[in-house]
């Protein structure tokens, strides 16, 4: 069934609305509004759910997923350098600055070649949405064209996505041949994309939106930062960009500004309602005190801090003290395209941090941390519902009045990597077991505001 | 082609016979034997080259792999608790003792019923031949049917395999429910497997080898590993067990025997050749001469050491001593039946000892591990020629002598998860964006032997 929008779906699977909680729906009923906006979910038991029942077989308008088919939501994945895509699993073996010198800033630069930008996002935003990403934050680089072309796939091809123009423009911390001329031209560029994508005509639902993108403190002159501060306000457009994410960037930033990465961000006014920060791993008490009132939020990127931050993000206290958080891929800082892996690799690093790494040292010494674990069930929240909540979009769970944003797993898919035992294991361990085992080929269909999007046809 | 014996193969791919040293191969032609072992190894360049490929077009054994196919060593999986694959993935949020007492023992007892450990293992047995496992390092249970069976299907399937009963008979540590009755009985049935196996009909290559298995230390009496090393001696015949993979394990040794797991092991005659200890998290820098004196191995299990273990096994130190060394999944302990992820965590996991977990401590408080790093080209030695060098097999490797056990990977494979990209990057970086991204769907095939043994026929 490619488009649900009208239609009444019954359906069996997971979602988590609420962070650590796990609710298992089993032939539930979700109707889709025309505009993908799920009007109604009944569990069977529910006072309407036979009338409803029997209305949608009426008018034809129930759709049965396949037995054994498992639903959940669609992931959100808050952090993906969009033109890093080429490089994904490579040159982790090399050191932070010969990945940027090398690899990463003369591949971003390719992309003034309009041919190879196409190549490149077309297999990407395909491969993202066949994986489950059904709403992107996307880095782009510093080409105009490239970036609107970033923005045409996605509204082409469906996928919910925020797509920022990268401004940089300190020629200190930036390559001659990869860097913003001027502050003008930053500003301009990023004001010329965010009005293609407000006016582009088939993106009246705003499916994609413009993100106002400093790539990080680093490569932005001072002058640069306040001109996007005021450029987001100008244009109420929201913000993304990387924190405090090594002890490099940490430092450098308290040296040239004399303040954290946070508080210099905020006072540049580019930490707003819906902001991404990347990776925050070095952040303070008072940081996260200070991104919690602007209703700003952390993405983690478990997979990618192992390889370039030298630290794991203290997830455990942000979720306690009630920081918006999700997950990101960091593509290709992580070198995994998967929100799957994102998932994994969140619950695996927490417990690493929880546990420590050396046998050297006496259980004592190197398990210092407390309670910083983080289970499947909150993982998979903050991959869904926790991303949706991050960026202000209703999408992440089955609940009235959000969009339909899912993925039908198929446990069985023949080249696919989950084996159930439903005589063995249920409920919330079924949701586990697909966690930690789900490869895309057991990914069948993927739908955005209840059109389907990638997969096969039921 | 299902079966390459007797065949020219011309291929291109990476084996890594030196550890650190990636070998890439272009066209080469690979000369089959009528035994599955590799008779030559020609390269475009070398004398016999063009004469070799002329006869074997000649005689019509040419075997011509497909244009962008790579061709890899097959994996050697040194660590796989077969009777725990129904529960891969799943109870990763429980502590070990609930994992043991309520998840693990429970399952592996139901393997008295032959009919289930029939679903379950063969199971196993084809996926992990589909993910490229073609050499297997099995414990089974306690159970005599099911262990034959699982050694039957081995053989059946053409998996290469070491396949050990589960010797446990110390009623302090192991519930009623799931315990060997006495020495005797546990004695018996490791005989008796190892009389099986080697009298087997369909068995005749070896392809399938017995293992002596006490669990560990802690589930058997002094008596049972006493004997089970004199039996082991006797029958010349390898060992397999558990050692000083968590702090409790090192610990309960030390307090029961008055001296390290290592050396208690080889007291009982437990430590051969070819033997394969199971994490080996906590050993000490004496216990590392040991099991390399003894020609012993370690069966480094990156994924599993996160979730029950509590330490990252300090690889790199033996790599440099000299100890032997090769990669296991810990299924189910490790939650993936893929040696990709194995080799995945590796890396990950020794990044993550060499630069720490806690961002609140300072760079040098979080790093003071010095140079443990392993990168791909390391772990993809390991998991291929270290593990084959590692249990004495002729595995692992594209060397004349070595038997044809491979993976063929298609990178474009319609629901696999590569992106190559050609013109941008070659060589060992081809190697390392398929190590960290190929999932099962990118593996077309599988030879054992030079017979194939899964995926699809070229
Ligand atoms: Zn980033
Ligand atoms: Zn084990």
């Amino acid at each position: 069934m490619n488009n649900l929008r009208g239609k009444t779906l019954r359906a069996t699977g997971f979602h988590a609305p609420v962070c650590g909680e796990i609710d298992h729906f089993d032939d539930s009923l979700i109707r889709i509004g025309a505009d993908g906006m799920i009007e109604a979910v009944l569990r069977s038991g529910d006072d309407a759910y036979e009338e409803t029942l029997r209305s949608a077989r009426q008018s034809e308008s129930l759709v049965d997923l396949p037995d054994d088919a498992i639903l959940l939501p669609g992931f959100v994945d808050l952090h993906i350098h969009a033109p890093q895509y080429p490089q994904l699993g490579n040159a982790l073996d090399v050191p932070l600055e010969v990945w940027l010198q090398t690899y990463t800033f003369p591949l971003e630069a390719r992309y003034a070649d309009l041919a190879f930008a196409r190549r490149s996002y077309t297999v990407l935003v395909d491969d993202l949405l066949a994986s489950g990403t059904t709403t992107a934050v996307y880095f782009g680089t510093i080409h105009d064209d490239a970036n609107r072309l970033l923005a045409d796939l996605c509204i082409e091809k469906g996928q919910r996505a925020f797509v920022g123009r990268v401004a940089m423009d300190n020629p200190e911390e930036c390559p001659d041949f990869y860097r913003d001329a001027g502050v003008a031209e930053a500003l301009t560029g990023t004001a010329g994309l965010i009005e293609h994508i407000r006016s582009h005509p088939d993106n009246k639902d705003e499916r994609v939106r413009p993100i106002v993108t400093p790539r990080f403190i680093p490569s932005c002159t001072d002058e640069l930062l306040g001109e996007l501060g005021a450029l987001a306000a100008a244009h109420d457009c929201t913000t993304q960009t990387h924190c405090s994410e090594s002890d490099w960037q940490h430092g450098y930033v308290l040296e040239r500004h004399g303040m954290t990465d946070t508080e210099s961000l905020d006072r540049f006014g580019l930490l707003r309602s819906g902001t991404v920060l990347a990776h925050g791993n070095f952040i303070s008490e008072s940081d996260m005190e200070k991104i919690k009132v602007r209703q700003s939020a952390i993405a983690h990127c478990a997979l990618s801090n192992i390889y370039f931050s030298d630290a794991v993000f203290p997830l455990k206290s942000a979720l306690q003290k009630g920081l918006r958080v999700g997950l990101g891929t960091d593509i290709s800082g992580g070198p995994s395209a998967s929100m799957f892996d994102s998932v994994r690799s969140t619950v695996s690093s927490a417990r690493l941090l929880e546990r420590g790494t050396d046998p050297a040292l006496s259980r004592e010494e190197r398990s210092r941390r407390g309670d910083v674990r983080i289970d499947f069930r909150e993982a998979f929240h903050l991959a869904t519902a926790g991303g949706g909540h991050a960026v202000g979009l209703p999408v992440g769970s089955f609940e009235v009045g959000q969009q339909f944003d899912a993925i039908l797993v198929d446990p069985d898919a023949p080249r696919g990597t989950i084996r159930l035992w439903p005589d063995l294991y249920e409920g919330d361990q079924i949701l586990q077991t697909i966690l930690f085992n789900a490869s895309r080929a057991n990914i069948a269909s993927v739908w955005v505001g209840g059109e389907r999007r990638s997969g096969h046809d039921l």
